[in-house]
């Protein structure tokens, strides 16, 4: 992003807050409400898309036609458009629809803006807590109930020490749970069901890893941003970046990371 | 409790919200810290009890003794005090202390008053999001980031339409665990990791089902109290009153717990 000055740095800032904060609005109108309404896209593996989903969305292109206009979009619910600006929005109103589903506080919105690099700047939101993970351009802090506070991946620990957090216990394909199984049988503590909210325990110095499977490029490019703004580490199960998603290996810092890639790989 | 007037629970219930404002911020203090200190009773399970955690119930049995010195009390840190009064405060000030240590925000400070009769008023409370829910005394209500909101489980719904929380996989012992996923296997959608917030949601009308196992009476009696004031139902794995843990079956109505019950015991 050297061709970004300052100037353009924060109007895209502002742009995601807004987005942020227009999502925050939708989700809430429909979460925890009697009568949610949920369709499924693929029944047999049950991912809901809830009204909110979609307005939430419908509400950050609005705002995106309005104040970024050559931008390029790729969000979950209504998909790619082209751009000419060199720049992608990638979004995903409601990270964690079956969260959200089940009344749970764990949920997000993913933001994130990409250029011919990979993402370059992410947000991840908790509506319902009130509180934001922002990443990139120089910046890395939270701001939540308790105020704000600046985001800075944990030290350097042994895998053993290591703290883990997945979305299911079940990980992918049964070789892709196999892998997972070799980290979770070394490391300290694993836990299941944060969605996003893991990956932005990482960049809070709160957890040391999250193993994932089976992602799209809206659920990783927000979480790549912050994590690595923050001092952490993201790539794939090969140690490789993964602004596409797949198999997704997030780490607070190199060591572990180290660690963990072998032990998927062992 | 037909011997207790009006005021004295208005009292009852006063002195439940002082004591969860007290570990609210006692828990607060440490929460998401850097260097918290955990020390571990049980080192096989990794069950860490922290600092906070005793300062919770340090400052709750201060309130206590000021203001209800001939209750008994059970605490999961400090055991048990007699009492006169024929009431028992039972108090968890940190559940979830493995969520705790991993930043999440699920955890929650656990209160409850018994007779001879059971627990009959509960209070959860999440301190980091601000949310609390109480139930007993004729209330079922709660109180969060968007506001006031009554507790109403949800109605009955077939138990292939169920939102089932537990806290870990594994539930209990190898037989436990086989019990639970004969229920896991014919719901809906099984999440994790979620602490006493399981309890809460089935209490707010989220979800439908709760089943864990190996708990105590500070885990259980709190979430008995706030679930059956909402109208829904919680008992053993045999459909038994549980206020002593154990294996545990919260259901958000009569009939998904018959259906549930039967599912774990077929």
């Amino acid at each position: 992003m050297a061709n970004l000055n300052t100037e353009f740095h924060r109007d895209l800032i502002a742009t995601a807050h807004a987005l942020a904060d227009a999502a925050r609005e939708a989700t809430l109108l429909h979460f925890r409400k009697p009568g949610l309404l949920a369709d499924s896209k693929e029944t047999a593996r049950f991912d809901p898309v809830t009204v909110a989903d979609r307005l939430a969305e419908e509400r950050m292109r609005a705002i995106l036609a309005q104040r970024r206009p050559e931008d390029a979009i790729l969000g979950e619910e209504y998909g790619a458009k082209a751009g000419t600006s060199g720049l992608t929005w990638v979004l995903d109103p409601i990270d964690g629809t079956r969260g959200y589903l089940s009344g749970t506080p764990t949920w997000g919105v993913l933001i994130s803006v990409a250029d011919e690099s990979g993402p370059v700047y992410g947000l991840i939101d908790q509506p319902y807590i009130r509180e934001r993970f922002e990443g990139g351009f120089g910046l890395a802090r939270g701001q939540g109930p308790s105020g704000e506070f600046a985001l800075a991946c944990r030290a350097a620990r042994p895998l053993a020490d290591a703290i883990m957090l997945s979305t299911f216990p079940e990980v992918g394909t049964a070789a892709e749970h196999l892998a997972f199984r070799r980290v979770a049988d070394r490391v300290r503590l694993v836990r299941y069901g944060m969605d996003c909210y893991g990956y932005a325990l990482i960049a809070a110095g709160q957890i040391d890893l999250v193993i994932e499977a089976g992602l799209q490029p809206y659920d990783v490019q927000a979480p790549i941003a912050v994590i690595e703004a923050a001092g952490g580490v993201m790539t794939d199960w090969q140690g490789n970046p993964c602004p596409q998603g797949g198999q997704v290996l997030a780490a607070a810092n190199a060591a572990v990371h180290a660690e963990a890639l072998a032990a998927l790989n062992g």
